[in-house]
């Protein structure tokens, strides 16, 4: 097999057993992009040169951490130094950080080998789309924000790549794609050097094909209880089946993924029940956006004074707070938020995982539209982590996927639950 | 009189009526840093032509914002596309950004000149202290981590300087060095390019030697409601005296400097009560150190993985949590501080505003320790605007002031209260 088709979990262990080099792997990578990027156009920056000078040097070296050899892809939202930051936009398609993002630091340390840039929504926060395709069907959306990554990830081009999160941009496109997907609990993670829109929802997160590539990152985090966790028996663990207060967005292919995964859930033995959130609930969405968009403006200030006309009229928009978004309002959506965050975490104690949909669907048709993230917004806001697993192919052939979430600071748990519900819900086991 | 004495108001209606320009004034902001900053130590980097190239230009030019001409500092933490940004590290002292930090392009293309770096308290967290000393008696601390700004407006080198605040950082220092400042509501400032410590608790604010100086970079970065607002009288103001659940660390000089300033409000006409916050609010400043000690972990890991050894023990700490926070300690400070800051909001209908200690006293002598804050810690977190009004002289001769406080999203009201409270307050006006 090709190195590139290893998920990153296998990819590490060929490493450190000597039975792959990291320069073979970024290779083999270099080659997929080659094959399948004039198609997919993940990517806004690879430099093969740079790639291979990484891979060789920490070919000589011992592994110095649990990413050791492995390619990253980074959304270009976030900041490198070796590479540009072009956050898709015409005003920045120059611009050369300084210093690397916290995030991309600490797996660059970690052994991990930055293969390049992955294209974006402009500042993944509006504007213009970015220009890749779904790998499962060209014609399709691979959702957004963190487009490039989610697409590159699935179609084998990276084992690994940086997303972010402010309204569903992580979860979304892993659902669409086909992978896994972790957007931590807010703050576990250095949001540092990538593009602020909101300091209350910007999260930063990651791809993988499989739990354990997403475990293998959170490692290179020091996720808190990582070491802690004991495997999970799927048999008699009580999963909550949460359709949200948006079910009524579901069209029939997000239907069937949540129905398809509990009942796979159920059949091996979970004790799966339906969850229905209280009424207050159904003001997350709404409270979720007027936090966004309110702390949007003075994000986009500074691009909107320097910038003038000829940035795009969303971020304008949004520093001229068209939407006339009022303080009152800000607090009422963060009190709300806060509040729903103290009973979700209090809800989740009844159970061992809240399983949910990802997505209302499959991927749209289309380039115009990356998807409705009506099913991510309230996650963002209530700071969970999120881990989206491939479920199902859809009426049109489209993977959809759902998510898992927990409770706040329960990553590392999280993750071990999701370790084992995979394999269980992700049966055609795609990657 | 030197232009560099002027407010920045006054400064600003002078530029504006074309009897001062621009280069003047930051030559005498120069010629003011020549003459003191051999003593004061306040600047960690000024390029005098680079500054008065500036001025030139701006003079050439008609006002383009509300700050045309005015000198800005720029504590050290704050990326400047300019001037080096060292974190007062010694792993950055080279470091020069590709970017303005977001604070930083808003002032710049608002008509300021960025006259320099000001020193600080590394990544304005812990580590080295600032070389600052107090300008009222140089055996003293300003106080920090902003310390530089603090001591540059309160010495008439610039008018006009940011700062930062995580725990008490922006409003210590004004009330050590007898100047004004605001710590705005949290979210209302971008915090882009500024260190990241504590996203939970991370705010960008500013010095000014009035109200009025405060007010005019809140028109800078569109603070709502700013138009709206008009005078208030002093008269039958409703004045809630806050001591606060930590009023046992005020010594007698912060004791009188709460005290007066209540007498003098009460002599205006005002209608002062004193407000006893209910109990919850005892653990208020420790569930701030919990966020923020908690998150200063993944803020950190970066720069621990980066640096290893060299990087100060301090920072290493954080990010090997060793403190042990756990994640269910975050949760409940999270959910405690959302409580507190949801009543505060509700308890603050009853007043106009809220009058608060900014200090437990005066600046401490020595440069050992920056000072308790003690008295800040708890606003913060409730992401409450503050405003610092200069007010006594204490036991040993050095300024206390005393800062007023209004509920979230409300500092355009809170700075129109201040506008009228701090000739009554500050009556010995050393500004």
């Amino acid at each position: 097999m090709e190195p590139c088709f290893l998920t990153a979990a296998a990819a590490a262990a060929q490493i450190r057993d000597r039975k792959l080099t990291c320069e073979a792997l970024v290779r083999s990578c270099l080659a997929r992009i080659a094959e399948r990027d004039g198609d997919v156009r993940a990517w806004s920056y690879v430099d093969p040169a740079h790639a291979i000078a990484q891979a060789r040097e920490l070919d000589k070296r011992p592994a110095t951490g649990p990413l050791h050899g492995l390619p990253f892809g980074v959304k270009d939202v976030i900041d490198t130094a070796d590479m540009p930051t072009t956050q898709n936009s015409p005003q920045y398609q120059n611009h050369r950080p300084a210093k690397d993002a916290g995030c991309v630091a600490v797996v660059r340390q970690s052994g991990s080998v930055i293969l390049g840039k992955t294209d974006t929504v402009e500042f993944a926060a509006g504007g213009r789309k970015a220009l890749t395709r779904n790998p499962h069907n060209l014609a399709h959306t691979p959702g957004g924000s963190s487009s490039g990554s989610g697409a590159a990830v699935a179609d084998f081009m990276v084992p690994l790549a940086f997303g972010t999160q402010t309204g569903g941009s992580q979860i979304r496109p892993a659902s669409f794609n086909g992978v896994y997907a972790i957007k931590p609990t807010w703050g576990a993670v250095s949001r540092e050097g990538a593009k602020l829109c909101s300091a209350y929802c910007d999260t930063v997160g990651w791809y993988g094909r499989s739990v354990a590539d997403l475990k293998l990152v959170a490692e290179a985090f020091r996720f808190r209880d990582l070491a802690a966790q004991q495997p999970v028996s799927v048999k008699g663990l009580r999963v909550a089946v949460c359709k949200t207060p948006y079910w009524d967005k579901a069209d029939a292919s997000g239907q069937k993924a949540l129905a398809t995964a509990a009942g796979r859930l159920e059949r091996a033995g979970a004790r799966v029940q339906e969850l229905e959130l209280p009424p207050k609930f159904g003001g997350m969405n709404h409270a979720q956006r007027t936090v966004m968009q309110g702390e949007g403006g003075p994000a986009f200030l500074p691009e909107a004074l320097t910038f003038g006309a000829i940035l795009h009229e969303e971020f304008r928009g949004m520093a001229d707070n068209k939407l006339e978004i009022t303080g009152a309002m800000m607090v009422e959506s963060y009190d709300l938020i806060a509040d729903c965050a103290k009973t979700f975490d209090s809800i989740c104690r009844d159970y061992d995982v809240v399983v949910a949909p990802a997505t209302p669907g499959e991927a749209p048709e289309g380039l115009q539209s990356t998807g409705d993230w009506v099913f991510n917004a309230m996650f963002t806001a209530l700071h969970t982590p999120c881990v989206a697993i491939p479920c199902i192919k859809g009426a049109k052939g489209l993977p959809v996927g759902i998510q898992i979430v927990g409770p706040r600071y329960t990553d590392a748990r999280l993750l071990a639950v999701g370790a084992a519900l995979a394999p269980v819900i992700d049966v055609d086991g795609t990657h």
